[in-house]
This record gives structure tokens, C-alpha cells and sequence, in this order.
């Protein structure tokens, strides 16, 4: 790009957001040039931080007008580079950060407004201020903010009754790849009349339009929360015991996460003071939740009559109900640990797969099997949202090799575990989106129709191709 | 279109097909051709009854090839003439009633897999068999089929806890204007591998191709279902109400209905047999539904709480819960008999709209005081689905006026009602879609942005517009 465009153009941004808003110094850059996980680094004619959704709009307008690709971006903390530009086309990154304002707390209608920049965590506890639950809830909400999570439709630990981000989302404040505002901030229940753009841009990685703004569903607070462990045999027992669970508990039934043995001892090896609460290994442990919004004696009364069930009909090994919100929360802290164990025992090829729940457990007997076949000794580290169907699938290395070695075996293994995956009728992402990571990967396995129709809404709302290129499709 | 066309078209489909389901004669073809109000009559070439998904995929190609427009038709219970050809374009209506398999019950996914003609009923019962709920409950749940609740994301009376038609689909096959098969039928709770094309094709009354199977959602069986009946002031004490049901219920509270004493007094004068419960009118009754995973007397536990809160904060005047299960029935045909009171008392000017929950008992008092104004004397019958922010707000003529002079009036009443939704950022369409007889209106509601983007997705998948024209958009 040659020199008088690009002054044309960083004068267009500074004009509308304020020089200190416009980023063309390398250092001043770096921070959002590589992703999370640091797999991908890439260039940016500048980095831009409007303050306002007009201002995301008039960024965008000047990037249309000059041709530049768009690159959105919120806490920068995806799993799959969906947020880094990449090298081989001239980009601009929009930071939605500054747009970080709670517009409305409707507590009547359940809805809080929110900008894109809004922490997941400023979210959260914005509602329980106000007496209202908002469920989402992920490993980086200290940081990851609301307008990535709709982007990438995030999941996390409270999908099982809650759904994910797209559930929890009634309207959307989007700016078109053109440049204009697209006032879809609805706090509707029931809205009939005409196509759902809202779900188009939910998911969409950036791809189609900017979120600048959101109307997201809020809950009553429960009164209490109280969680259990529960160790079982197999993944097919823990399947009867989450059919138990939905069964007792219906909707009270918020969380159900699956820890194989393996996954529990890397946590107690490298976290010793998290306490193991059973006393032998058991092969899987399931740690259930339960939101009351009677009492926390009410949930205990139900935890026992489910577990009484369970025991009956030998699901169950060995059970344990939390006395206490201290131990509540350490029961999750086994869980929430998994991941940090897993980057303390050394690297390893992780998937975030989903099957139809009542076909987990064949996946798993049938994939680890496959694995096994080609990569003998290696150690699988499974664990997840059992509840829905999520796995994270990690593959380390047999214990005599060495990680960086083994990750040489990326593609193969990655093509075993996907290939299962589809056999199963499942899905490849589960919830951290496809971004550049798993884009090449994502055509393998869906149909040419979908491809179609896909690229045909991408070119029909995005003519020119600017929005966050290389990414999803 | 020239008879040798005609014929080449006709040929196509009745090998496809099988002679006996394509329809030519007028006297066949005539319950295709009007809609369930009898207030659209079309015209159509030929009505198909194809009987697979393969089969609709071969109707449509044919269509296709033969610039004839394709009009899609479930159980034919449409409000708004959706599924009515129209006369000015040579159409072709294809009827999905003999798609009437259920392909597969997983309950331990808790999901059911369905062909589009599928009859609502039909889909419940299926469900029950299995120990399973499937919650959508509407009117026309005896005749209309599930192709049709998905393509207007049909509401009901469940929304409050288990939303639209749209939050009970995981997953679709659609055959694509081109008369493609697109294999979407995915039974996942997560699920991020590109664009959303599902809840595209939901809720867009077949204008962008045709619904041929789903994926639905499936509960647990409620063990006890408990109604109650609470007397208020005004819709401003129905609102405290919600807010303290949900507050003490959770997700316990599967109904929250409101009926006001004009359409109780209604339904009490054309139904005798039918009791209303207070010792005296009160000018508002909410009828409250409790689901319980326990048991009944656990739900009647939950009520007394929660009415004992209600009457000590004064937003409640008189309270009773059902003692026994037909008692809830009977709650529940108050309700239901309102539209029926409505027809026998005669015509009336009917909207289905919906504005934030908070909004609702504002919206009420402007706008009857507007039509008051405009129209002294005129009867407000209003009841709906208050927990969803959803009111069917009819209106009827002062006592001495005629039914049938007074619906000259609809176009200037659904003026005045549409611009106060308007004003409150409701919907004008809250759970009966767009279909012939919205279609111009919600041009005046919505943006050119919004607009701009629905014409051109219509046009990514629909190049020809050969999909149901003149609906929707």
C-alpha cells in the first residue's frame, strides 16, 4: 500500500477517534498482534481503539473506503487466532476495549445492555449487584470480554441448563462491513418478523459485521449452590448417572463435568494441597452441581435421594455431597485445575470436540482405541462439559517420550480424533470456534451444500471480503 | 406458462412423485388454497405430496427448472397466510404432510429426530412414550406439524421456560431452492464450526428453502404439574408477581398468563359450564404453572410460599391453587376458551405483539388510552403470555356498534398499535411470523439496514426468488 492512501487513511481514524487512539507504533502494536496461546503473530497498518459504537463505525467506513482488511478484536484471549491478522494481507485491527460501558439493567425484564468491551467478569457481577444471575461462566472471564464471546459463542461450565452465549443473547447492536450501524439492541422474548441476523453475526468470528452491543438474558440469583463428586466406573456409567440427575433435578441440574482419573492425579501430583476426597482412584469422577432457589439444605436432600438412586442402580462407586460452600468450591477447583496440571506435565494435542451425549462413551472407547493402535503408550487426558457432549480430548505423549517430540504427531492424531468425531455425527469445536486454527480442518467434514450456502452470506453481506479475512471460511 | 411447459413440469413431478400426489384438479387442490382464517385464497399450478426428503429435493428442482414459484405447506393452521399461494405468479404448492416419520428417540441425548409433517401432537406423544417432554403447547397443536412451528418459530405457552420453537431445534434438513439436500441434522449442544444456518432457516416461513426434518430437544417428565390462579390490580401487580414467581420458582415456573376480567367475563357468558373461581371480579387474573421434578405437594409447597410473599408485599388480592389435576385443567380452559369466547362474541382486530416484560404494563395504559381516544368506547380484550412480555391485544367494538363495521377500522387501529409497539421497541409479530399480511407493514418498523441485509441473504440463497414470494420480504 503505498504511502499518500495510508496518511489518508490514518488521518480518516484520527479525525474520528483522537490520535492516542490510533496505534502505528510497533510496541504500542504488540499486544495485539499474537494471540493467547502465542501460535500466531501477525501485521497491522495500525491498530485502532474507537470509543464508541459510531466510532467502530466510522473506523470501519475508513477501512472500506481503503480497502483494508478489518480485524476485530475484544480480550484477545481465543484459543483459535480468530482475533490476530494475518501477514499476508494489509490489516487493520479494531480493539473493542474502550467500549467497556453497562448501557441498561432492565432487572424486571431480566436483560442487561451491554458495549462489546464489557469483562465477562464486570458482567457477572454487574447482575449479581442487582440480584440476577449471569451464567456464562469460562476460564478467562477475568479478562475475555462479552463481544468475543458472542462472536466465538462461547460456552463453559454452565451450558447444561443455561445454553450457550447464544442463548443468553436477545439482541445485537452490529456494524455492518460497510460502515453503518445496525440497531438490533431487542430485549425481546418473542420477536417474529423477519430472518435472524442476530444468530448470523453470534458465532461468526468478526467475519460478517462487528458486535459493538448486546441485550443478554439475566436469571433469578439461585439461593444456593451446592456441588458433588461422584465416581463411576466408565464414561457409560456416568452417562446413567447424569440421566438420574435429570431426571431428579431437572433444571436445578447446573453443571456436569467429567475427570478421568488420569486428569485427577496430574492435578494432585502438581497442586498437592487439592485434596483427592475419595479414598482409592476411581477410573472417572463426575462432579454435578445443583442451583436451588429454595435452600442449601434442599439441594442436599436432593443430591441424596439422587445418589441413593444411583447407588441402587450400581452407577455409582462412591459419592460425596459438598457441606460446605469452601468445599463446594474445592470440588471445582479439582475440575478448573485440569487445564494448568496439563501445561505443568508438558505439552499436548488438545480437542474440543462434541458428540451426542448419548454417544460419548462409544467415542471414547472407539478413538482411544484408534490411538492407541498408532501411537502405542500414548496417555489420553480426557475431560469436560459430559452434560453437553464437550470433551476436551488431549493426547500426551507415552511417558518415556518427550512432549515437544510427540506434538510432531499433531496432524495424524488430529485426524484420527476428527474423523471419529464425524464418524459420531459430532463437531470439531465444540466451543472455541474455528478462527484460522481449525478453518483448512472444518472443510474436511462439512458437506459441500453448507460451503455453499455459507460463502454465499459471506459474499452477500461482506462483498468486498474485508472482515477479518482467513478466518471461519 | 404455455401448456408444453405445463406438461414437461407435470411429467417431472409425477415420476418423482407418483401420479396420485401431484394434485391438478380444482376440487384436490381447493383445502391447499386457502388458509386457515379463510382470509387468503390462491392459485396454484400444481400441489405435490411428496413423500421424502429426496422426493421434496426432486419437487423443487422441477420448480426450479421451471421459473415456478414454491409455496411451502405444513398442517395449513398459519395466522398470518404464509403457506397460500398467491395469484399472481404461477406457484406451486408443496405439501409436507406425508413427511411424517419420527426417524429416531435418543433419550439419553434427549432429543427426537422428526420429519416436517410430523403433527405437533404426534412429536409430544412420542415424547411422553419415552419418558420424555417436548414442551411446545399451542393451539393447533392437533393439526399443525412441526415443519410448520419451525418455519414460524411458533411460541405458546411454554416459552417462559423453554423458549421458542427455535430453542427446542439442535439441528435441520433443508432442501435449498436449487433442490439440494443440506444434511444439518445435528443432535449437539455445542457446536461453533461456521455460520448459524439453522436459525436462519427458522422462523424465515420457507422463503428460503424448505424444512424437511429436525432435531428437537427433549426434557425430563415434569412429575407433577400444579396451576394457580392470582387475582390483582393491574398489570403493574402482574409484573411484581412475575418477578416474585420467578424469584422463588426458578425454573420451576413453566406458565405465567395473563387474562383480564373483560375477557373472563368473556369466556364465563359464552362457556356457563365454566367456573371462575373468585367470589368477586377482580380486574386482572394471572393464571401461575409450576413443573416439579419432586412431587405435587412439593409444587402446592412452592405456591403457598410464594402467594404468602405475594399477599404480604399487596400484589396479590386472591389466590388459589389447583387442588387436583383436573383443577389445574380447568384453570387452563379459561385460558384457552378466551379466543373461542372471542369468536362467538364476534369479529375483532387482533395483535400478537410483544415489548420488554418491564415495558408491558406501560404499553398497555398508552395504548388503550390512544384507541380510546380514537375509538371511544372501544373494548380492550387483552390476556397473553406475560411472563414472555407477549400480549394478544384485540380489539373490540363499543357495545352498541356493529363487529363487522367496526373492522373498517383495522387499518387505522393497527396503526395505532403497531406505532406504540413501535415506540416501546416491541415486535409487531411476537410468535405468528410475517407470512401476506405483515409483510408491508413491518417495512414501516424496520430499519434500511436491517432490510438491506434480509434482501440480501434472500438473495445469496434464493437468486431466482422463486421461494415463497410475496412473504415475509
Amino acid at each position: 500500500m503505498n504511502a499518500s492512501h495510508l496518511d489518508s487513511f490514518l488521518a480518516l481514524c484520527r479525525a474520528a477517534l483522537g490520535e492516542q487512539h490510533v496505534l502505528t507504533d510497533a510496541a504500542d502494536q504488540a499486544p495485539y498482534l499474537t494471540d493467547w496461546r502465542k501460535r500466531y503473530t501477525g501485521e497491522a497498518v495500525a491498530v485502532l481503539r474507537p470509543g464508541s459504537a459510531e466510532e467502530v463505525a466510522a473506523a470501519v467506513h475508513a477501512c472500506h473506503a481503503h480497502k483494508l482488511a478489518v480485524v476485530p478484536q475484544g480480550g484477545n484471549t481465543g484459543l483459535c487466532g480468530g482475533a490476530t491478522p494475518q501477514a499476508d494481507q494489509a490489516s487493520v485491527v479494531i480493539s473493542l476495549q474502550r467500549l467497556n460501558r453497562v448501557r441498561q439493567v432492565d432487572p424486571l425484564n431480566n436483560t442487561i445492555t451491554v458495549e462489546a468491551g464489557v469483562i465477562l467478569q464486570q458482567l457477572q457481577d454487574t447482575a449479581r449487584e442487582h440480584g440476577r444471575l449471569f451464567p456464562l461462566s469460562l476460564a478467562a472471564e477475568g479478562s475475555c470480554t462479552i463481544g468475543g464471546n458472542l462472536s466465538t459463542n462461547a460456552g463453559g461450565t454452565a451450558v447444561l441448563r443455561y445454553g450457550n452465549t447464544r442463548e443468553l443473547c436477545l439482541g445485537l447492536e452490529v456494524v455492518t462491513p460497510a460502515g453503518e450501524i445496525w440497531d438490533g439492541l431487542r430485549g425481546l422474548r418473542k420477536d417474529n418478523t423477519g430472518y435472524d441476523l442476530r444468530d448470523l453475526f453470534i458465532g461468526a468470528e468478526g467475519t460478517l459485521g462487528i458486535i459493538t452491543a448486546a441485550v443478554m438474558k439475566l436469571y433469578p440469583l439461585p439461593r444456593a449452590r451446592v456441588t458433588a463428586l461422584a465416581a463411576v466406573a466408565n464414561p457409560r456409567a456416568a452417562l446413567a448417572l447424569l440421566a438420574i440427575a435429570q431426571q431428579r433435578a431437572g433444571a436445578m441440574l447446573t453443571g456436569f463435568e467429567l475427570m478421568s482419573e488420569r486428569c485427577l492425579s496430574l492435578v494432585t501430583t502438581h497442586y498437592p494441597q487439592l485434596r483427592y476426597p475419595f479414598d482409592r482412584p476411581h477410573p472417572q469422577v463426575v462432579l454435578l452441581e445443583l442451583s436451588d432457589n429454595e435452600s442449601e439444605d434442599h439441594a442436599r436432600a436432593i443430591f441424596e435421594a439422587l445418589m441413593e438412586t444411583a447407588f441402587e442402580a450400581g452407577v455409582v462407586q462412591d459419592a460425596v455431597v459438598a457441606e460446605s460452600v469452601q468445599q463446594s468450591r474445592d470440588f471445582w477447583n479439582l475440575r478448573e485445575h485440569i487445564p494448568l496440571a496439563q501445561v505443568d506435565d508438558g505439552k499436548n494435542i488438545k480437542h474440543d470436540i462434541a458428540v451426542p451425549i448419548s454417544r460419548i462413551a462409544d467415542f471414547i472407547d472407539t478413538t482411544d482405541a484408534l490411538i492407541q493402535q498408532a501411537f502405542p503408550g500414548a496417555r489420553m487426558v480426557t475431560f469436560g462439559h459430559l452434560g453437553d457432549g464437550n470433551l476436551h480430548y488431549n493426547v500426551s505423549p507415552p511417558v518415556d517420550e518427550s512432549h515437544d517430540t510427540f506434538l510432531g504427531n499433531s496432524e495424524a492424531i488430529n485426524l484420527i480424533v476428527h474423523d471419529s468425531v464425524h464418524a459420531h455425527r459430532g463437531s470439531i469445536s465444540a466451543e472455541h470456534g474455528l478462527g484460522q486454527l481449525k478453518r483448512e480442518e472444518n472443510r474436511r467434514y462439512k458437506s459441500g451444500v453448507e460451503l455453499a450456502m455459507m460463502r454465499a452470506i459471506k459474499q452477500a453481506l461482506d462483498p468486498q471480503g474485508l472482515m477479518n479475512p482467513g478466518k471461519v471460511i
